[in-house]
């Protein structure tokens, strides 16, 4: 397909095209892998260790395989994505960007002409081993993309909510992402979209958001007429733009931590009770997933705050509907845990970590109030736990490197997010390692690719269903939180 | 055992202890393992993907599996290391470091006391997961050097050559790398090891080194006589020690490159030609190599230079012996290979590396001479490019980041070395990530443990012997080119 | 003199040696300055411009000359330094420093030997240009130092108050500044000097300082008798000490702001009413102040607390007393003067600043409480606002760089502050400059030369006097706020 | 005025408008200073002491004062700039520079609209302090600008050579350097331009810029030829645009250092000699510099080579021509210079500076051939050289920090250079001090406004006359090699 660097297309089009047939790039050959018409079967095994203490006490190991059976259906369905914040930096990044790389556009930059690419997309842009060639002993790498049927991103159609009603021609302007001539080449077509109403509790977000808050479904405290107007608002999506399946996805503010109260959002059945009786702990990010799982519409939460109350996850696992999330760990969050897990790997016992980041855009100027960052905070700190408790060489029980993170909103850098890092380490014999780090990337480019990859995986996970192997149990979908999910989230 | 802080043993003690009987921490419990009194036997299944392109082009992928046989010996030998540069810097601290772990010492520092370890021992310091604990659901994380019977470094007797002939007291202070506090509690120990006179090729080092060279094997060149004296060295040694099994390695000065000529260093029979002729092209570092292939000792290169040419590889394969390296690749590199893999595993397109490193150490002024410079330019610059070439999203093929590596020379900073690494990257629609990296770390406290590591592992795998499962041949020794080891050189 | 790596001395040691006879190292022949046996008499032309409008509205510049007559006592006296917080950190690596120098000890170290020095003094560690050498041409450089008649630091006699009791060697040890071997050479002296009891109310520095105050005058309030108890324990330390002079500096822990209230701190005599009624809004640093202030001695106020309430000010003038300071501004905000002076004169438009800063020694600790990192804060934020003031050019009336201080307690890093400093600019035609700064040292030995200096400034400045030229009036000594001392505690 | 971001005017207009009367800010009411219409006159105080020994060896310091009549022509020349090099990165970026300021211009950029300035320059970026408001006491600052008459840089009239022929507008696409938005209300000017064929000498710049050259003045040796050429070029360019004065700049390649050779270019008729001789030691920077001093035009030299050998200084000399400059020293190279200064004058010793610096533009590629990097490493070597003389107490007689200066061409970072500096000093008692900056900026858009400040002054400089206050003598003009041009290009 040729660049065309013009929008020809005079009339808007939120759409994407009607995907075309699964076009898979490999089959694997293996008695444990049987293709159909619609489905792909494997079978897959399962290995853990089961260890225990003998009399004299030392530790017996022993370990277990368990097969299961897994089919995922080869037919790609036409997906729409429904953005909570959609008029944000990153709703209006996503969203860009998918239509340049669905018209294949170039544009002009200070360093020469760019084209639309996914990079920072893991599915799009990274490659796995599918094994060794059998003639040349060469590695053969394809796109991860390709490893399972998934939908392509330039086949999504977009739409979603915002509390600021901006179309996202303007609201493309406001975040201060793009390149101005890439931004004259979707301008046209972004300039009719516009989020639908969303809901505002003025306590979950900072106050310096209420300015932007002019495009509101009438309520300020959760309600069941919220519930109801956000699954209408699915259903009308579906309906209008002949949809197979949604995914709704929040990229909106970072809320502060709702508090968990017994009797209010510990149950299913509190939850929809405080819902009715709008109560002040229940956030609009709740109300959303609530919502989407009686919509049986999976829901991922892309912000760290605790969205998914017990309340939820329980009403989540009665539905059988898909949630997950929490943060999408860009940038400086990945960073740090891969340099902790080199670090403690090596045997070198990190001793503290000092987290600094200041950005300009919307998320760091909600970021700047105290409750908004605590939620962040709480997110960013325990990512090395889990690596230090394993490592009991290191460290004694309860020992911790000293650990802070810093956010500050510094409107001059605007969407160039910074981030400073020190971490400190002894080495053999006394001695020490000290490593400075100095990270600059546009927060929203590095954000916007993980929440595609996100509604992919989401995607997918939905098709796939599995069952202990020779069980005579019905095959079942994954577990409601998705943990695969997670991991993209965090790892 | 209670840290004693005081030299009471009045005798010079170069040796390591007896090893104690095999203390395992667990036993596997599973049909796959077997124990007896002298070894551990298991069955170990290798997975491989054969990939062939069918008829319509398409990809077919054929998992296979392959079974070994595998046997430990559990027996842990008295293991002796003779170090190649004993009195540089790694050599000096490599043993004050054993003897402070040996002896428990504790030391006074700017910051309070401290205790011998193995920090940034990946053997010593690292754990690794051995399965869950089957009432609790907790990981269960042992310490990597239980994982399987390896020798422990307090055990492990030192010797060694150097062209110095300072005793180890004073080379160490020449090192400048530890706290006055620790080395006054190991010089007299200390000072009654002298380095045996060693093999010096002026060409093959910087000039700077000459002053050095004041313990010398006579001979200039290659010669047999070099080699004999060599492999008496290591027989004296053993003996003197009582030791059951000895391992060299080369911790001195980086060499420039040799020369690979046909009728020279190509085959073994020519290599062993070239040596009795004193053919200027035979390295030091390929001496000691060659002593050691016919020694049957396993001869490890911590150095970049390209010591193992194909005659010395032919001649290993020859004699069943174990050779294995090239570089400690400690610090810089290892976390260069960690964040490449990070960057480009994220989908992020990395177009340029600049790594700028100096250091003032006697490693330093050998390097800032720039035949050996070449020697380990070559070394640091191909670490990315096996991670570069299996994108294809990313990357066309043949395509590249710009990528230099430049090392100076700083008598200044002394042995802690700094690096300023800059990263440039390309993100999502043209966007940009910049990382910038400051480093610094004594090197040699860097690299000393990793030096222990690599006699440890040496010495556990020619302990191990495989064969194909259910095959009538006799179970083999590894291949004399260590693959392990090259992978924690790498790695 | 030889250096002497031991400590002969048997007795202790607290007095600095009688002052050597001022040791001029030049003399200035010109009419303007003469000498006499006492004084070293000179003539200054101060110059300023004055501006006014015309009637056109253009500025009118009229350059005017105003002379002044100096005179300079050259006999330089006995002193003694009485440093508030005598045990802290500063406090111990003061004295140790100027023990060190004063028997020229030379001592071990990882990377050799040292000796004892001032460097970090710009009194005694940087050189001024005399002037030319009127035969070769070159320019004539001498230290500071001899630039006027000036105690040596080595002949000062130091003492001092803590709230904690501990002897200055143990003192020195909890700091954690100096090397063990330096310490070893200076234990037994400092072992016996012990702080006076300090005041201590609670409320004026962080909760976390509590357990170290084990040696407090009784009373947590303001009182009358806490002001005599200090005049006495300055006048015993004379008397004991045989002492001409007495400079008293803070450099006790940083306070929270104290409030300016009417009737309480405003007025001298409100002052000392408020004290006497134990007024809870009296800081410990007023407390000495005003006892220094009644007892005629220079006070240094080496923190960034406002000691200086304007009753204590206007008590100064009454009394003609001299008192100094507000922080040491050492490190990174001197830097950050020099590197935000040096865009804006290069016509580059700051836009923001972030400082980030962690360190582990008790002024970490005693910051992390949010009251006395006010003061701090408050201190670094303004170092940029005259430099941005007055640049007309870049910025408009009003207009500022984004500008975030952090200070965070990292135990880790002990006393070596780590600054993460990040400069955003605007440069020509919409161009943009970054500069990250990674900043490393020891937080007492930048701040300890600095201590000293702020000694000798004071001191010489209460033997200079001065008159405008020609006029009929006395002489008088500088104003009680010292001008040159608060430049230096500046820039 | 108000901004208009289109190009309006239809024709292209190479020339600045005729300069506007001198708009003086402010008179000086002084009887030092006086007023004609034409003219003003002022009289300056110069002092300096110099410094001798007495007898018993003390320093005797004795001041001078030294009165000089100064006087600046009032009228402001309507000036032509030639730039040697013209279609660089940095020719096209001064003129596409002036082109905006002079027409107001704003564009769009990713954080919104940017307007036209002179951010950068230190003419007209930086204000100076007047005085103080004889009213408010407030200081009177004024645009730096504004101190004496002096052109503004909108009325310059633009043109030069350059051995590539490309047009301006494509020049500037080359460059990469500016927004397409700025380059777009531009380009229709910009392409009208085209540079005179220049000359090409390939020995004295990096092979790797043979593809350029492709508009020469033909022969590849100094010719009288091309020194006609050149001065013919000069008088065209002033009579074609109705210009009072011409200034030559060069900012081309940085060229080789070349030899000083006895006979060749040690005078200046050897020089003139040798140019027509043809030899192969006489640069094109010199053959530049020759024209223009027979032409009696300023010549700046913009690049760090030796192109005023001897000869061509005697050859100004003896036609009181001007010439000065070497090397722009933007970016790091002047932020170098403040740092080192206030480290040793706060009495700190700075041990080692490493300087790393990567772009990859077309500077970075011609200085990655090692003969032209050799002008640009002793340019940047010896900047701190002067400061550690200056102070013997830190530094003894020949002491030095170690430095190493490293430019490296990466293609992937454009005219976005990286400069990667480590500072290491030594501070009290045997402490250390690191400072690692990370600066990244645009090097063109640093460069091009101090190429304009060149211009500004040196224009500025040939109207100033001087002699010794009193004296009969005439008046004269400033050396030929102007010193205070070279202190701007220093400092």
């Amino acid at each position: 397909m040729a660049p065309h660097a013009e929008d020809s297309n005079g009339s808007a089009n939120v759409s994407g095209a009607n995907p075309a047939p699964a076009q898979e790039l490999f089959t694997v050959n293996s008695p444990n892998v049987e293709y159909t018409d619609d489905l792909i079967k494997s079978k897959y095994t399962y290995r853990t260790t089961a260890v225990s203490k003998n009399a004299s006490g030392k530790y017996v190991a022993s370990p277990k395989e368990t097969i299961y059976d897994f089919k995922v259906d080869r037919k790609i369905p036409k997906v729409g994505v429904m953005l909570v914040g959609w008029g944000g930096n990153n709703g209006t990044t996503v969203t860009a960007g998918i239509m340049a790389n669905r018209r294949n556009l170039v544009w002009e930059t200070k360093t020469g002409k760019r084209g639309a690419n996914y990079y920072g997309s893991v599915i799009m842009g990274s490659t796995t081993k599918l094994g060794t060639d059998s003639e040349t002993g060469k590695e053969i790498n394809i796109p991860f993309h390709d490893l399972l049927p998934m939908v392509h991103p330039n086949d999504l159609t977009i739409g979603g909510w915002d509390i600021s009603g901006m179309n996202l021609a303007d609201a493309m302007d406001r975040a201060q992402v793009l390149e101005p001539s890439l931004k004259a080449l979707v301008r046209k077509e972004m300039a009719t979209m516009k989020p639908l109403p969303s809901i505002y509790y003025p306590d979950f977000i900072a106050a310096n958001q209420e300015e932007r808050a002019d495009n509101l479904i009438p309520g300020i405290k959760a309600s069941m007429a919220h519930v109801e107007q956000i699954r209408k608002d699915i259903q009308d999506f579906k309906a209008a733009n002949g949809l197979d399946k949604i995914i709704v996805q929040w990229t909106a503010n970072t809320e502060r931590y709702a508090d968990i109260i017994e009797g209010v959002n510990d149950t299913a059945d509190n939850l929809l009770k405080s819902i009715e009786a709008g109560h002040e702990e229940v956030s609009p990010s709740t109300v959303f997933a609530v919502a989407c799982i009686l919509e049986k519409v999976p829901f991922i939460n892309g912000s760290p705050q605790n969205t998914f109350v017990p309340g939820a996850i329980e009403l989540a696992e009665k539905h059988s509907a898909f949630i997950g999330g929490d943060d999408f760990k860009s940038g400086q969050t990945k960073m740090k845990s891969a340099l902790v897990d080199f670090l403690i790997s090596a045997g070198i016992k990190l001793t503290s970590i000092a987290s600094y980041n200041h950005l300009g855009n919307n998320d760091g100027m909600n970021l700047s109030s105290q409750k908004q960052f605590r939620s962040k905070e709480i997110s960013k700190s325990n990512v090395v736990d889990d690596m230090v408790a394993a490592n009991t060489v290191l460290y004694k029980e309860g020992e911790h490197p000293d650990h802070t993170v810093v956010i500050k909103y510094m409107p001059a850098v605007g969407d160039d997010k910074r981030a400073l890092d020190e971490y400190y380490a002894e080495i053999f014999l006394g001695g020490h390692q000290t490593i400075s780090i100095f990270n600059v990337c546009e927060d929203s480019l590095l954000a916007s690719p993980l929440i595609i990859d996100l509604v992919l995986v989401a995607e997918m996970m939905t098709r796939i269903q599995w069952k202990s192997h020779g069980a005579e149990t019905k095959y079942a979908g994954f577990h409601s939180v998705l943990s695969v999910l997670s991991y993209m989230l965090k790892v």
